[in-house]
């Protein structure tokens, strides 16, 4: 008798912003597997026997190796129990689930891929500010700021990020962002192109800052350990503008 | 005493992709405004005595002018209510909310903003399918296809939407797509990219079609009258090609 993997998208951090699928799912599951940004209240949802197994890279611990949270969902699943793979926002976007899904169809293990709220679409609504908008900002796109070694990636197509008539957001992107920023300009964005920090999206210690490209440069330059967060930037208008 | 507006994205249409926070809302609102993708099964969150007013654009009504929207809105919010702004997908990607928020500001009324699953995200998680994958999807894009009169957009950036390396989601783009997919392959993508149409995403009657840009353009050449639909197009590697 096999079990059952169901991969959720935990969304921002907000509990409330959990689908009444994922709710569902973790009120069955046996066992819940958890990032570090899907911990937390989240995690009130579990029932009482359930194995909550935390498989965060930060806290401070060394990064389990991604073969062992294969091994632990193999393991949990062949044991025929229903298993809940949590992610942080929406698992399709830099949610790395290729590892994972490989292991269990190695395994034969059956399995659901259930989407979250991207935490960007939480920033952008806890802002005030719509990712796309008639006429002026008719694509919105995301990116992740750094490759599998933590450099700024170096395939970066800087004619589309470096559009002014976009909504970018970068996800990972604290440490490269003066980087990027000196390319984006170096490309024809404005310096003082809007842009906003947003920190611990939906959560008590949400932070938004909003400011320019240049500015929000210098100031990750200067920042010694910076936490993780997203970095919008474009033609933010807010609808306050509007 | 003034009321208060929620504006709610309701996610792809399955009612089970709620956020819990949308149906807090739901469940209190005396008034639910909703457009015809966030209509059926998700109403039935409201309470027995609110009132629920479709203001859609399809349905074979004429469309109701937004003026007309923003004046229920305030009307109901000036009486005192509470009212939900039902949104399908995200609110903030293709929702064009700036109208109704600009009506409520005048009027003095407060407001939240409330993210949903955007329809690209569920469509991505029931094909399998992520939207970004390490080294060859690091950067996906939202796009619409029409502009205000229906018509693809002028100024489109070719060297975005033309790159082999990032998934693109083209939203409201089931007529344009003919003309948009030659001036792709004009700008160098090669006509065998994989595509996806996906059609009334997470509802009983989804349908996920795969082909590829060219076959695709011809599939919507002859489609009489396309439906609403998504098209993802890109380095569409399945989950199961891993």
């Amino acid at each position: 008798m096999s079990g059952f993997v169901s991969f959720v998208g935990s969304g921002p951090g907000d509990p409330e912003l959990l689908t009444l699928k994922a709710v569902d799912r973790m009120k069955r599951a046996d066992a819940i597997l958890f990032d570090d940004l899907s911990s937390g209240p989240i995690l009130s949802h579990a029932h009482q026997g359930a194995d909550l197994v935390g498989v965060g890279k930060r806290a401070g611990r060394p990064s389990p190796k991604q073969d062992h949270v294969s091994r632990l969902l193999v393991d949990y699943a062949s044991g025929g129990a229903r298993v809940v793979r949590l992610k942080s926002g929406d698992g399709g976007m830099f949610g790395r689930l290729e590892e994972e899904l490989g292991a269990l169809r190695e395994a034969g293990i059956a399995y659901e891929i259930i989407p979250g709220i991207p935490s960007a679409c939480a920033a952008a609504a806890a802002a005030g500010i719509p990712l796309t908008r008639r006429l002026t900002a008719r694509r919105v796109q995301f990116v992740t700021g750094h490759d599998v070694v933590g450099h700024l990636p170096e395939d970066l197509n800087m004619a589309a990020l470096a559009d002014p008539a976009a909504t970018t957001v970068v996800f990972m992107g604290m440490r490269t962002f003066p980087q990027l920023a000196r390319m984006l300009v170096d490309h024809g964005l404005p310096p003082d192109t809007p842009a906003l920090l947003a920190e611990a999206v939906s959560t008590p210690e949400q932070s938004l800052h909003r400011s320019t490209v240049a500015q929000l440069s210098d100031r990750l330059a200067q920042a010694i350990s910076p936490a993780p967060a997203l970095i919008l930037y474009g033609p933010l208008t807010e609808h306050e503008d509007g």
